[in-house]
């Protein structure tokens, strides 16, 4: 509940419109629907500027799909993660124009235009293997309102791969990077740049990676400066705050 | 054994009733049934208050199956967890009105009535995702006598959801608090009741989660009072153990 | 701020005694102190029944100070762990009569007695190097109005000094195990007991101990039921669980 | 080198008033000066906006100063962090006018103005103990040309005291939140605020905190969007990256 | 190679029955047995008294079968570990009298009578899922010549158990104790007997189990003497040191 | 891009022969080619004598087809691992005299011959579960133009085995050792040779090996010199190194 | 209390020479002496063989010292571990002809002869720094009544060292054997003699050595059979569990 | 014991001009010298190519003193890692000219003259906060005969600095790379180079550093190829194998 709400309740309870106990009721229940196995936060958009996400990793292709149901009568636009195919079956019985992006895991349904900023994401990964978490940033940052450039298999191994799209590179607001194995790509690009870097580390990667630890652990360590950490294979975190950086 | 047993026992041999022999004899074999593969402890009752409950992880279906036929002999309400379908049909065969829930992945049998306190226990998730864990908490504290609310998918990103169901949960005399992820939850909560709080950490998340770690750290680390922890995913261990506080 | 002051305030408004704006003002003032290096919870008591506990770590002996300074004109009982004894000599020019206890690290001033329940908390320790966390966990509970049992030293290696105590230990109705090295003793007393066993891991031990570590692991996968568990070395978390749980 | 001189030099080449040669030479040493024991990064600010920053751990004394005698010849603001005293008194001979924070354990050497946006920074701390690496943030954020608002000690065990300064919060164009233990703080801010949340996790705590672990596990596995996190106790990490956002 | 080969070796020399050179090649091939994948250990029996044995973990049913097929002709019984159905089929092709364990997954065959000690191994276990990993230490003490005495599910939470089979335990020369979870059984066994105590983590629970390590930890720092640890769920290591101490 | 063609292109550019922006554009895109999902690294081999090698994990069928495709234009000699059957299936069409190990699970195309020097590399397993790793190793030696000498399963549990191989090992110029379970082999075989030893950890093993790493930590700790440690099951990486060590 | 005492009583009961009450009470206090910080287990000795051993960190000089009082009145032989100086001191008051062993930390007091043996107990260094753990089992196996052999510094990178002493090693009855670093020596043992290895890592080492963990997951999967583990620097539970088995 | 001196042995047993125990004898005692304390490994010139170095981290000055004593009988060139400045003193009394490098922390003593190849090491260092550790491995190299050229703090916080060097380290026929933090320089320096590159990750840091541990596993799953990895700190170990490869 914004402030703008909050004071006209006051003035209501002020001026008699409002009762105390209805005052209270409403201060109670406003800005959440319960559906049984969940609890819908219908106010975030006024009070974060995004609405709801659904992550869908744990939840039943039912309790997906119930879920979005109740948020298509809200007219937003709906993000949903890590889906299976099996449920995005199951989601388009119900809202036939679903996207489903294979590679990404993501669902989403256009519903109003969002306006789009000059500004842009470059959106960067180490290596091929990285795509999948990158596209879902990607996605993230699309569906909320941002214009993307993807530069892919740039990783350090091969550094003259990322000098070669650095001018590019450097016209971005923010960039995400995403890198597995030792995640050594945000600090080289960190010490290139003057724009704040989202480091994504991934999975990618066997033995002492240990499920994206060490990309994780050197990207926290990293001795370039400007630089913050989401997540192993968190690209809808990367891609939703570079979206709140690119839209400040 | 308890401490009426023994005194008569001590008796019965001062008396002449029972020779030394035959003391030694009741005092080595009283209060347990070997059945071969399992050694089932048949006056934990007696001593704790509760009976055994079946702990269906790594055993056979057959093997849970001739559990559970012995413990029928008891007339005693009998609980198993971590229990797949394969089981329930094995079991179904020799107690045709066991109940199985898929979700919290329980047997329960019911044999006898138990008396049930006023007061309630809370069980309380962060997630649609902890769902399960939470279910096993809610069988586990309504087979040993007990009412339970629940309160669904009130994560601590949208905390006026659980604002929004907090007189609801003040009214309980113990609360269950399941989260995932950060396992923020109980912290916020402890902060805001004044009585105890169970907190179990589940295994939903992915990345840095490390298989429920974070919570777990999280929830132990607490800077709220009033707080304890149960193992990762152990709904049935809160559950039991809000029993013992609710029924105190 | 409780559910009687916020009807009143609501009430107020309604009937003019309150501007909308003077209620704004109070709604973001209620409740706390701010020194400039901290901010006092000042309604914690009415919220959770408990007012505010000190945690010295971390703080300068002036800070610590300058807390107590403020909460003595509240007339509470004040409670400050992991003191050292210079804060200790700071805090008792301020208030001569402060205690400090050198085992348990604490300081407590009494300024208001406490009903004090029939019911007892016994608190036992494995062994005697558990004494520190244990002495931490007592002063929590009798400050907070609470008869405390003290059993001392009868860990796992010799199981029958546990039994020699277990008549007076089974009178409690909640009871507090500290333990070090594997931390088993919860686990045998929560087999013997019909109330909840709240555990405290220690840091007492070395090597594979990994700084209580290995008690915390045990204690959390206890194959034992009613036992919860909390931090490592946490005497004044399980104390204060104690008090909540003795006094419901 | 930017690409204004790469492209002069280009041109110098081609018409003549600069050998292949020296191209060759000036391309390998421009941009860093080499003392020895340190090779100064000399065009970092024209690369990434801000001037190398010192980071003073494991470095003695004299390697401090000798660095900081060099930068004073190039006019810019100077900041090094994790500075002892020692090292102070020994950059103090060569530059009184050094200013040395003893809580931030920083040194700062003003020399020129730098422009500060309207925009602000709030800088958030869950609890007291927590107040040096806040400090470190600030300190960081002030040299760089930002105005700073603190926040102190309002941690979610008392979550009210943030609903207090909340309005003075969502102002800001960017938060740093600084919390040990459980960590919970930026997942709570986040889901209030509509603005990028950089989390700090620090060491403050004990037991099952390892360090800072479970707090830096905490905010990574955060619930809430918008968040980030640099390393543990990573004060200067976050201001500079809380000034780059602020200064967008 | 033993002593007594190598002073005849020696001997032959000195007397010229023998060259240099075919010494040296005597030397060099002694012992083993190339099959290309594999190099059998030919004389480990003459060394340490145990034939080698096979631990069938990543090898395929071929190369196991062939290992088979070298040492039956060398007239000693085998013992094949960490065996598959599908090995344990290809391997009754060439040796129909082989026997397969399935609880224990093990391959025997049994070539010559070894004699048997009047002293007997205990094999204990916590709980019933802990049963595999006792049956492959069981199976190795017998097919290495000694008695088994198995106790069944005795684990903690119902410690009585342990005691009605304290007088049989107590007659053995040593003890195997297999447990999972908090692995707190041997230490309280370790309290109770006088002979050395061989305890076997198991990764039998969940959660903060971490695959084995809180028993494993728990074992290694148990506070009881006269214990040693072998690798989670090696329950043939156990069998064959039991069989060592139990044959001194 | 080297030395010899930066110079070529400076002076085309002083000589007119270049303009500025032409020459601007060929060091933007000189060595890479850009598939989309890929950004292969053209001149490797100009820069470490090596051409790229395709990590096949984490990329689909098409994927890796599409780079060999593109390399098969260059008449290099191609090395891909981590290679399924699907994808060998998938190049197969396009490349009939692809070869593929499914031990080692790597593809090879010839192209060209290498010149072989005398030295030769030896490969050492300390078990028969080894070899996949080992065989990894050997390929990517024996394709970038090396003689490799394989030694199998001679672990230290029967050392006499490694004796025997002793004088063979001796002659090779560096060594490849590969090990899981402890990881002993490299310590003693570097206490043995006069050469490199590069060790190779493997995941073999079980319960507290933890997927690798007790070798990993046993390598890295060895009280013996002359030893470097590559990832857990990265016999590429030790197979590559052995070369340029070879090749030197 | 022994199997012999339990009939005497039962038959005193019978027989009317002992009331019911008086053998309740005798059968609770029988066994252990309370001083208040610790309970002694004094009949230790006749339940396995050996009395209690004083652990001494975490203990105050006056709590050990007073402990030792009490057992002096036992006339039994003492043995304290982990002992400073202070300690020492401490004791030396109350016992003048305590010994204390200052590389093992440890004292003894020799109150009675023990029967010593005819078999010996090896303990192995693999290196001069492993001596302090060394010694410790050394004095505890010596104290227990055993006749020890030290073979020092004869570590795997010289593996030659060790052969020089397997002849005198292969006569002991058990071999205990000490290693930090890599911790590989048990293995090599292990492979070479036909009697039990208690190996005991120790935190010897630095960086990957992680206070011991390297030395110990290698010998937990070590891949020789008949060794088994004690925890990190516990030198007394290898000597005490090598009495053991060398008495047996 | 190296081949000719085993021929040589063989044949005056063969000859009868050595006796059959006289072999024996010489066979055991030949290649080491025992102090007590320590054996030394007194053929390790002969087998590795290499003499025995000293660890002095865990060894008294006496004992460090004595060791050195005894090498000095050898005229061998001397080397001593991780010593302190009180063992300095202790070895000066007995060897004037020892020299102490306080930075490296070693002890060298120059005997004889060694072969120095045309080929150098290169010795990088992220830092200035790694210089200990390459000095300690500069040090290793000189000793035993080779040429190092230094660079220092190129980290990739500021590439260019790196490159400005490149030139020169390519000239080098191995690297060594010492860095901290995210440890991500190898991976960049091995994708430049031809050459093999000797990683070694320092504990410089804090936070998520966790002693070292971001470096290392970043090293060792770095994506680059030619890349191996040394312990933690190790400059030593790194020092040295880049001299047996530098000198093959």
């Amino acid at each position: 509940m914004n402030q703008e709400l909050l004071s006209k309740l006051l003035a209501d309870v002020k001026e008699g419109r409002l009762g105390v106990d209805q005052a209270l009721e409403q201060l109670r229940d406003f800005g959440s629907k319960d559906l049984g196995y969940a609890t819908i936060d219908t106010h975030r958009e006024l009070r974060t500027g995004y609405p709801e996400v659904i992550f869908g990793q744990g939840k039943t292709p039912e309790q997906v799909a119930g879920i979005i149901e109740f948020m298509l009568t809200r007219k937003n636009n709906i993000l949903a993660t890590r889906i299976t195919e099996d449920t995005y079956l199951k989601v388009k019985e119900l809202c036939p124009d679903v996207v489903y992006n294979p590679i990404a895991r993501t669902l989403t349904v256009k519903r109003k235009e969002t306006s789009i900023p000059q500004s842009f994401i470059s959106i960067i990964t180490a290596g091929t293997s990285d795509l999948p978490v990158a596209e879902e940033a990607a996605v993230t940052a699309e569906i909320f309102g941002n214009r993307v450039e993807r530069v892919v298999d740039v990783g350090v191994a091969g550094i003259h791969r990322l000098y070669g799209k650095l001018s590019l590179i450097r016209q971005a607001r923010v960039h995400v990077v995403v890198a597995g194995m030792e995640g050594a790509l945000p600090s080289i690009l960190g010490g290139l740049v003057d724009k704040p870097v989202i480091a994504v580390p991934t999975s990618v990667g066997y033995g002492a990676n240990f499920g994206g630890l060490s990309a994780l652990l050197g990207m926290l360590t990293s001795c370039a400066s400007g630089i913050s950490v989401v997540n192993i294979d968190n690209g809808f975190g990367a891609g939703y705050l570079a979206s709140m950086i690119n839209r400040l």
